[in-house]
């Protein structure tokens, strides 16, 4: 087998300066277009004026209109009498002057009447000074100015200020064109993976295309997504050879840039022409390769989700950009805390993808799956951490900027928790937006006891807990023993049924602890600080069981819905979880016992609009409805206060 | 004539939670479409996974797939050997672990060889552990999770997420519809307003529609620009009932809501149904009115382009957005620094348009024309400061918060010069925009003797300057005199024509300034502290001749263009200013005087990078070509430093 060998990594900077300058000249040609067809296109040349605005002299007060000199001398002593159509004209605001007059009385400086021949008059007391009350022509823009400048994008502002000035044919760019080749001998169309075919496990539904072409419209491009090319090297190549040909200013092939056996788009690249970088220092999008053919750049992104959006972001957005003379739109950015200690990667730069809380005036980052296949990991994001290739990583506690993709006036109207996870936490987020406008709900998972003292360290709002203590009881010892001197609220959300996930038919006809201990059947764990875990061990200890008799143990994963997957695929035989996962996932359950499940809120955040929104939306029907639509939970005390600790 | 009269003023604020309240219920349908149409378009309910993601084991590393059990035992001194295609299987990065499989070994751990019999085999040294180097089925998404919660914008992130998990038809709102109806007597659309029409002076062109549609668009709304109605009620009744009668979810009525005399859509709106707010003390945008008619909101904005564009943005988009259970986009605000007072308008919040520069660490923000009609106050706007309706004002100094249209990146490229006005500052702008990306160029027209004040002050860049003293000498004698103890470079921009503008033909005979005193002529002035007018000033006095014997010279404009507009539309005889103006506007130019324009330049900013950038514009063929063209102009020591001011 063959595995090209990268070129030397090279930063993220450092390639994007490679890439400009490579093709710094601009293959878009301008073209003069209809200006009700410019919305969002980006101007080629200075816009100049081809009439000025207003184009005549136009009145600025509702009044009459008159000759300025008309009115000299008049006062209150000795008003002066004006027929109307002759020397005094009615107008309002914004219409053209009629000719002969230079100025406007306002209608609060007139009295109407008729005079001795039954024509109607005005009568003023006070003379008007030449352009009073008028819009002078040209007064906006003068014809010939420059009314925008080039580079400048055509948003509504703008299409009024070149329609102002006459400009019914702005020369724009041309929309840069983009081919994207998917490549993988796995890929099939999204439209035809069905479940069928994905089921049969060797087929992969293609959908970077999608979200490419998406990313090339957002700056401003025209995407050509062509269709999925194999793993071979010479259809590879032909395709490329194609693209290259048509209409396309920039070629992207999506995967194959990496070092594997089947990653033939460098090679293609340097066969074909010069292959200028292959291989970037970051994380996600390391085996990423650039390079010329025919003069025209080709991209070679990877194909794990995370890291196509985001070399793409790093690479063929500002490319577009720069030929279209703009620059990046820019994200706004926030010291934000990171509660967790972050490692890096010597020598990568990495993205590290976080959800946002505002907790007391300080930002907070949580970090989601670093993973490049995690899309969800991106669509979830509420902002990014850069850590640069030099950073030893942050330790807990430190500060660091992060751009923001949620606004921050979203991130203030959200809570943010951390602690246990539960389903219902999810529909709780869904339901806070849809019925109450401006809140959301972000959940971080690191188990009830990492809640606990996340909420002492003023780093969340509020954490989901059911943790057991010696005594049979749920939190409160916890929270006494963790929470000293910290004044917290209980707040029920839901009871809840734990109890085991297996195969449908539980085929190990698993109905007790004593059950995990069969040979040849693998259990998978909670981890260690989560509730389920701490009942797992609670039981255990009651039995007398050793944790050293049951084979999986150790293997551990951090939500129900994980645990459910794994016994899903085959992974394991057994998980303790809650029942809704189970049923979501149609696999049985076997009751174990039911826990209380409780937000712990501190005191201080127990009267904030949002958490009394919360505590609303929790005792209301529509809660509780799609809760026990899932199984396995009790609603009766959803939203009560259960116990108050006074710290 | 009858004129309606407001209901009682109310705040922005009070008028969006007036209509918010009014037009709760959203009137949009949910409706599942295709992904691959679904890019832009708002989630109108929680969207669950259908598959997990990754929906099968896959290998999270180039190298060979095996059964862990298998390997079990292996070590340097014991290595075992597998058989490719039996007991381990080559795989790459992101590719489906074969059935049977648990465990990839990294490439780099392996040695490949052959067995006795031939076929291939790989060695290992060090068994593997179960599910090393794999990504677990759900690990990013497991079927049944939500996925995205609704109101959520679709964008590339987001549509990654829907194809991962398996949603190709997520369901999202109806794009909300939205009618507009221009309304105006004296408007003729945009395509058909030839120069030939509006020659006549009695029509505009209507392009308000097309900017509406531009801002419903960018709320994610399908836009429909009804045809224009005269100002008859009777027709706008007609017009209102049809609009309500279609499938818009929104009907807008663009003009007609003042108080004028043929101001019918308060009137009209309170007619059909019931008119809920009539005049909001916003400025501009005063005269916005809106009802329900048949239960369907109607909108009624002001004609001028401004108002019009900012009653939408404080009352349109929010509804659309509400109705898709989304907040606004939020602005970046940054505080920024005055340096002119900026005064009040009691009782009414202000909109105030502002070009902004970051100087030595400050945002400045320089203000735009305040009228409503100025729509250029918005294309040219670089951020806008709300002052509230109880503000007294600002004062030359203060500080106060700005939201940005322009982003803090591209304020900071940019360069702030306050002083002098010349049409080739206009021409830098362009120029630095092409061929130096990231760079700009913002100026403010204060005149000379302001722009050293602003720069003494630390409020620009740079500053344009001619200022001609008593010497006989340009610019040198003002900088001794205003900014002793800073220093300064001057930079000669160009030499300057200066002369009568006169329309062609020069009807007066104007050849000299005794002829400015020729009896019913009238003469158009610069402002105070203007080069021109300290030129003109210099000279009067020469000659002994009074500025009182000269008609018009209180009569002020701001801009070289202006001056010349002002000549062109028989508002005045003659003014002073620079040939390129006079022949912009095909007026006629008599020479007057040559002078030295120059560029003030702190030494601080002297090395700076846009400094030297602009300096390297102004010595290039392309911008001395440019501005020869524009005639008047001599640039043999354009770019040059003519003289250091040491303090």
């Amino acid at each position: 087998m063959q595995r090209s060998v990268y070129l030397k990594l090279v930063s993220p900077a450092e390639a994007l300066r490679t890439l400009l300058d490579a093709f710094a000249a601009s293959p878009l040609k301008p073209e003069a277009i209809p200006l009700s067809q410019a919305h969002g296109r980006v101007l080629a040349e200075a816009a100049t004026a081809r009439l000025s605005s207003p184009a005549f002299h136009g009145a600025a007060m509702d009044g009459v209109a008159v000759a300025a000199e008309e009115t000299f001398g008049a006062s209150e002593r000795r008003p002066k009498v004006l027929r109307l159509g002759e020397k005094a004209h009615w107008i309002n605001t914004g219409h053209i002057l009629p000719r002969g007059c230079n100025a406007v009385i306002m209608v609060e400086h007139l009295v109407p009447g008729k005079d001795a021949s039954g024509h109607e008059t005005v009568t003023i007391e006070k003379a008007a000074f030449p352009w009073q009350h008028v819009r002078k022509l040209g007064e906006d823009i003068v014809a010939t100015e420059i009314v925008l400048p080039p580079g400048a994008l055509i948003g509504p502002y703008q299409l009024g200020a070149l329609a102002a000035a006459g400009i019914t044919h702005p020369v724009v760019f041309a929309k840069p064109k983009v081919a994207i080749i998917p490549s993988g001998s796995e890929l099939v169309p999204l439209e035809e993976a069905t479940e069928e075919i994905l089921g049969q496990g060797e087929k992969l539904p293609e959908f970077n295309g999608l979200v490419l072409a998406a990313m090339v419209r957002e700056a401003g491009g025209e995407p050509a997504v062509r269709p999925i090319v194999p793993d071979r090297e010479e259809e590879l190549r032909r395709a490329l050879l194609e693209a290259v040909e048509s209409d396309a200013d920039l070629v992207v092939i999506n995967a194959g840039s990496s070092a594997g056996s089947e990653d033939y788009t460098a090679g293609v690249i340097a066969g074909l022409g010069d292959l200028l970088v292959h291989g970037i220092s970051m994380m996600p999008g390391k085996p990423t390769a650039f390079g010329s053919v025919r003069g025209k750049p080709v991209l070679g992104i990877p194909g794990y989700p995370v890291s196509a959006i985001l070399a793409f972001e790093e690479l063929g957005q500002p490319l577009l950009a720069a030929w279209m003379g703009r620059s990046m739109p820019e994200p706004g950015v926030e010291q934000a805390v990171f509660p967790q200690d972050i490692p890096s990667r010597p020598g990568m730069e990495e993205f590290i993808r976080v959800k946002l809380g505002l907790v007391n005036g300080n930002f907070i980052a949580v970090p989601l799956p670093r993973g490049a296949g995690t899309v969800s990991s991106l669509s979830r994001a509420e902002g990014i951490l850069r850590l640069p290739a030099d950073s030893e990583g942050l330790s807990a506690g430190s500060r660091s900027p992060v751009r923001l993709i949620k606004s921050a006036r979203d991130i203030a109207g959200s809570l943010l928790a951390i602690g246990s996870h539960d389903n219902t936490l999810d529909i709780l987020d869904s339901l806070l937006r849809k019925h109450y406008p401006g809140r959301s709900f972000t959940s971080s998972n690191v188990g009830s006891l990492g809640g606990l003292m996340a909420l002492r360290e003023g780093r969340c709002h509020l954490a989901g807990s059911h943790l057991l203590s010696e005594d049979g009881e749920y939190n409160k010892d916890a929270v006494r023993r963790h929470l000293s001197g910290f004044p917290v609220q209980l707040m029920r959300l839901v009871d809840r049924e734990q109890g085991f996930i297996v195969p449908p038919g539980n085929p190990r006809s698993i109905t007790s602890l004593h059950d995990l201990t069969q040979t040849g059947l693998r259990f998978v764990n909670r981890q260690r600080g989560s509730g389920t875990r701490v009942l797992l061990d609670f039981h255990l200890k009651r039995l007398g069981l050793s944790s050293g008799s049951i084979a999986g143990y150790e293997d551990e994963e951090y939500t129900h819905m994980q645990i459910a997957a794994a016994v899903l695929s085959g992974r394991a035989d057994v998980g303790l979880g809650v029942k809704s996962a189970a049923v979501a996932l149609k696999l049985d359950f076997v009751p174990f016992a039911v826990e209380e499940y409780d937000l712990v809120i501190p005191m201080r955040y127990w009267e904030d609009k949002r958490i009394q929104d919360l505590a609303a939306l929790a005792r209301s029907d529509v809660f509780r409805k799609v809760v026990l639509d899932m199984g396995g939970y009790s609603v009766d005390r959803s939203g009560e206060l259960v116990w108050t600790f006074p710290g």
